[in-house]
């Protein structure tokens, strides 16, 4: 559904004329989407005061919006003048203006600049074609991104540069992705980002590589590893280059099973109190598996890390190989203590469990940070720096922090808030799934589930309610596969990998239906929060509230 | 009020004659407290078939059962056989019987030793007087514990015996306690356990010694400082013997600014929901200070530490030099990692806020754990080992650990939770009161608190409603004393202090009660769960739900 707001109203639409009226331009069009992620959702109020428009479009007048958009375009069509690409690239700033190009036609941005979701990066496209970047960040190819657009339309771009322009654009970023399985559920394919079933993600202690989930944010680069070279900067040694054989053979090889967790994992139930901005995650973003590798200490010992550059540096910063049509790549730093800890294991991992990095989970090395949200989990590694500084990324600077419930688009300020690094403690229940229906004469029910706590924090515990948290349960944990040996109680503060849990209750004699809620604790004793609006926050991120699945009861239809 | 349960009701009181029939002498006396702490407080319920009878107490017929013991002891009196000390003392098993002496009566206390709330230690008296151990342990000095202890009366104790006993008993273990503030409130007098009133808590970020909250769970021992040696086992330089002056002298002298905390802080909320055992802290059970000393770190390296010593050990034990009557002295234990990490900052502290330690904190040397709950920072620190093992102490093994609501002392196996350490993240009102009435004309609120988190993790972010948790503020955040230069963010997972904090609010319009509430974030991200019920547990700790102070607002009466 087409939901907007327009500046005065209707009657605009007719007297809108080139060129474009600041005070038109600046008159923002709202858009809801549930499928974007960090490049922005469209969904930013910028102008609180036009919030009464939107609930007037949300209750029912949208429709009428929409029609008269169409036909003013219509008449509109043969009134623009032609631009050549040198004209529109002469506007690449705020003074000169900001225009880009999409599909033939020409458009002064430069108003909606300070809007755009997300953020200055809309300046990397000044002067030039929409569609590379589009093709990146697929959140834009949507209808209502096209209507927007549409509003900012100065003109249209002559035939012959038009044509070099086509040619130019014929190559997908993304067409040497590798194949997926299908079983998993796709949020957005472009970058890929997909969970496997809740059903089959309790199945096994160790998550099957072609199951775990898939968060990309950039396509996924095609690495050579004949020709690969780890780049180390920033320490005393000077630059470290290191090929892939080098990383096998120069460092002993070490194996951790870790879970690693999406910040976003259970954004969906966010969503449901209030929209956020990000992918529509449900309760599996987040997985379990073995990994082997050097250790990042070791690479860092080698490269001359010692006490000098433990006073001066702060951070170990990562910057993966896949990058954007600007070449930006993907980045993030972690704490170098974490680093350089003998107890931190952070590997350089060029295997998932025993085998090769899969194409979709860095082949072939990524860095595995255990206990510690999946964006720093940098994939395709290219570069290692230590540093003063965190990373400036986009992803580490402007995105994956959390924010008080209060605070909204308007109010928010990144740097008021830590990087997300360790995340709290976490649990979900996989079956039954949400609206099961179960058969009285079955008599018990199984609840099954995961859970799991950031910075080596074990989970020692999981309760588990049939009545939404009147009564509780303590449920069974399991550490390893089944018909393997336990792997015991790992160190203190080295407890990586998640718990699985399940549990074999009676059904309550009279219960029509069950709120079966979970809530784990951690060897700090830190517990999951009651309900998700109290920890709601813009980006959607550290969605770990009690879990909740309702099921039904069925009577035997033969007592009946 | 007494609370008890009898056998078979009323009538088996005149039955009731030696010797005692195990059936009979089987069955608990119930009782109710409110101020006892580990050694137990009497409400275990260990025949759950005997509820029944309690709640019939409880619903007011309590009063008659006591008549009607009272005037049956009357009938009693002269009935009981004379014993000598001896014949006392050769009932110390539970093969032999377990006999006790109390004010010159004899007890057979065979059937009760099971039923005892504070375990085995019950067998220490065996044989011997009471006065010693209630006199230590004072949670027995009242009404109830007589009663009960009447039922199991045996004997009296020949004059010449109970002579002797007197002239032994005439020390109060606790004379030697030191002078406390008056300002403190008492929650138990012996030991002492006190918490300064909450609305000085918040004016100081270094809280004075004086007011600092004191946690005894024994005498205060008298340790002179110049024979004071403290031992350090376990390591492969053999026994390590330092006397006051050698620790402060061969070792770098390090402070560090830490916040302690007691497991039990706001158990009172626990208590409101349903009667836990522990004294009925309130919200002030926690204290911050800067503390000097060695760090254990460069002791434990001056003793033999090493490689070696990682791969076989994996706790460091602490025994304190308070003691009980039969010489058992406090003891816990920390995991070695803590212990011996640099980032640990784990101190063996001879300084509190610049001064000696006073008594009541561990004078002339205490364990400083930071982040770690305060029954590990054992005071009065006598010996330190390096072992494979937790401390085998009570502290330990059978207290200060965490359990679901649905545990209860029946089901309860202290064997299947982890021994609390780091503390999951806390926060709390400190002003206004519970119940304060604020003027309309005022026009705003000020609300104030503390907030902190276990493990050294930052808290980040403190929200503030002022409507039950429907709507967040962020309240503003201080890390150092008004007028000094602020601290900076301490290091990674090096966040020991707590934070003040406190917010300024206009009075909402038209409200006439505000319902204030506050929870903390640190910088895992964990945050406070909602509602005391779903972590309630048995032993009263960790309560660490949002913190709930409701006001009212008085309107101006002019206006009126």
């Amino acid at each position: 559904m087409l939901l907007l707001r327009r500046c005065r109203g209707l009657t605009l639409l007719s007297t809108r004329r080139l060129p474009v009226a600041p005070a038109v331009a600046s008159c923002a069009v709202r858009l809801r989407s549930s499928s974007a992620e960090d490049q922005g959702s469209y969904q930013r109020a910028h102008r609180p005061g036009w919030r009464h428009a939107v609930a007037g479009l949300l209750a029912g007048t949208g429709a009428v919006l929409a029609y008269g958009l169409h036909q003013h375009k219509a008449e509109q069509e043969a009134a623009y003048p032609i631009f050549s690409q040198e004209e529109v690239t002469s506007h690449r700033s705020l003074q000169d203006g900001v225009w880009v190009t999409y599909k033939g036609g020409v458009y002064d941005i430069t108003e909606f600049v300070a809007m755009h979701p997300g953020g200055d990066k809309i300046l990397l496209a000044a002067g030039g074609a929409l569609e590379p970047f589009w093709a990146l960040y697929a959140v834009h190819n949507q209808e209502h991104v096209l209507e927007m657009l549409s509003e900012y339309k100065v003109g249209e771009l002559n035939a012959e540069d038009l044509k070099k322009q086509k040619t130019m654009q014929t190559l997908d970023p993304y067409s040497s992705d590798p194949e997926r399985h299908p079983v998993l559920r796709i949020n957005n394919l472009k970058p890929f980002n997909a969970e496997p079933p809740p059903e089959i993600l309790s199945d096994s202690f160790i998550t099957p590589s072609a199951f775990f989930f898939k968060r990309n944010h950039l396509p996924v680069p095609q690495v050579d590893p004949a020709t690969y070279l780890l780049q180390v900067e920033g320490l005393p040694g000077g630059l470290l280059t290191l090929s892939l054989e080098e990383l096998k053979t120069r460092f002993p090889k070490h194996t951790v099973t870790a879970t690693l967790q999406c910040a976003g994992n259970r954004r969906s139930e966010m969503n449901a109190v209030k929209q956020v901005k990000g992918l529509n995650w449900g309760i599996a973003a987040i997985s379990n598996a073995t990994w082997s590798g050097a250790r990042l200490r070791d690479v860092l010992l080698a490269a001359g890390y010692g006490p000098d550059v433990a006073r001066r540096a702060g951070h170990v910063q990562f910057e993966g190989l896949d990058k954007d049509v600007t070449g930006t790549t993907y980045g993030a730093s972690i704490p170098l203590n974490k680093a350089v800890s003998e107890e931190g294991d952070v590997l350089l991992a060029y295997e998932m469990n025993g085998a090769d990095l899969p194409a979709d989970h860095g082949y072939p090395v990524r860095v595995v940070v255990p206990g510690v949200v999946g964006a720093r989990n940098v994939k395709w590694l290219g570069k290692i720096i230590v540093s003063a500084d965190e990373s400036s990324s986009h992803w580490q600077q402007n995105d994956y922090k959390g924010f008080s419930p209060g605070t909204d688009w308007d109010t928010v300020n990144f740097k008021s808030a830590p990087a997300i690094q360790e995340l709290p403690v976490q649990s979900a229940i996989t079956a039954p799934a949400d609206g099961a229906v179960v058969d009285r004469s079955s008599e018990e029910l199984t609840v099954k589930g995961y859970a799991w706590s950031g910075g080596g924090r074990e989970v020692v515990r999981v309760d588990v309610s049939l009545d939404g948290g009147k009564t509780w349960q303590v449920a069974q944990i399991r550490s390893s596969e089944k018909g393997q040996a336990p792997e015991g109680t790992p160190p203190t503060g080295r407890a990586w990998a998640w718990k699985l849990w399940e549990i074999t209750a009676p059904l309550p004699p009279g219960a029509k239906e069950l709120k079966i809620v979970c809530k784990a604790v951690d060897n700090s004793y830190n517990m999951q929060p009651d309900t998700v609006a109290p920890i709601w926050n813009l980006r959607g991120v550290l969605s770990n509230a009690w879990h909740r699945v309702n099921v039904k009861i069925r009577e035997d239809e033969r007592e009946e």
